[in-house]
């Protein structure tokens, strides 16, 4: 008997606001060499999902006027908007986070567009960058 | 006999401009749980490499005024800086990206933190995004 393998946290996308899908998924695509996986719209957003390794790049192209992708952009323009971590227990990790005074944009656990448990965190507890969480 | 192993494009590494790397180590390290990695400083930037998955974060802290880090930070505060994608070949990478009109940061490649040849493509080509590329 053994127990319950445990993979330890890794990353498990890179959210990408893009103005046009269309414009950016030959670069990712055919020179970096990535491979599609198809994903739902989640958030306002259409998404185009690429492998990489045991990780996504996921392309975030604003499907809706005003939705956060579109707010994202304007504001910035287009570049990386989140990365997502995968961990063991997502409960655990946000009990951590609050013990540490993180800043939770989720208080709890939502689905995501890959059908898994997510949570954001507020980027003015992690230095300014936005996280989101999701289980292994 | 068979063929020599392909890894497949992955993500090497995630660049993350921070302040004070001893901010946003106790977040990495004991909220999501990532191992720290050694790394040396470069860039005129101190790196604190955390091991997440098959992927690293890496915090990067301005060591020098005027650094490309700092120059960063200054203009768009503290946040994701890049991303590194490992390929299996880095020059025919290159050349896919001179062929698609990618615009390169480096005509050849470099020598990395991380002790093996990297290239920087301009932003301008990749929807605004800094991207390193690495080899596996």
């Amino acid at each position: 008997m053994s127990l319950p393998t445990r993979r330890g946290t890794r990353i498990a996308h890179i959210g990408v606001a893009v103005r046009a899908i269309d414009e950016l998924l030959p670069f990712y695509r055919d020179v970096l060499g990535l491979t599609g996986v198809p994903l739902d719209d989640s958030d306002g957003a259409r998404i185009a999902g690429l492998a990489a390794g045991e990780s996504l790049v996921e392309l975030l192209e604003p499907a809706e006027s005003g939705s956060p992708i579109d707010k994202y952009i304007a504001k910035r323009g287009p570049g990386i908007h989140h990365i997502c971590f995968a961990v063991d227990d997502l409960d655990a990790a946000l009990e951590r986070c609050r013990a540490a005074g993180v800043r939770l944009i989720d208080e709890k656990p939502r689905m995501g567009a890959e059908g898994k448990r997510i949570a954001f965190l507020h980027p003015s507890g992690t230095g300014g960058v936005l996280i989101e969480l999701t289980e292994n």
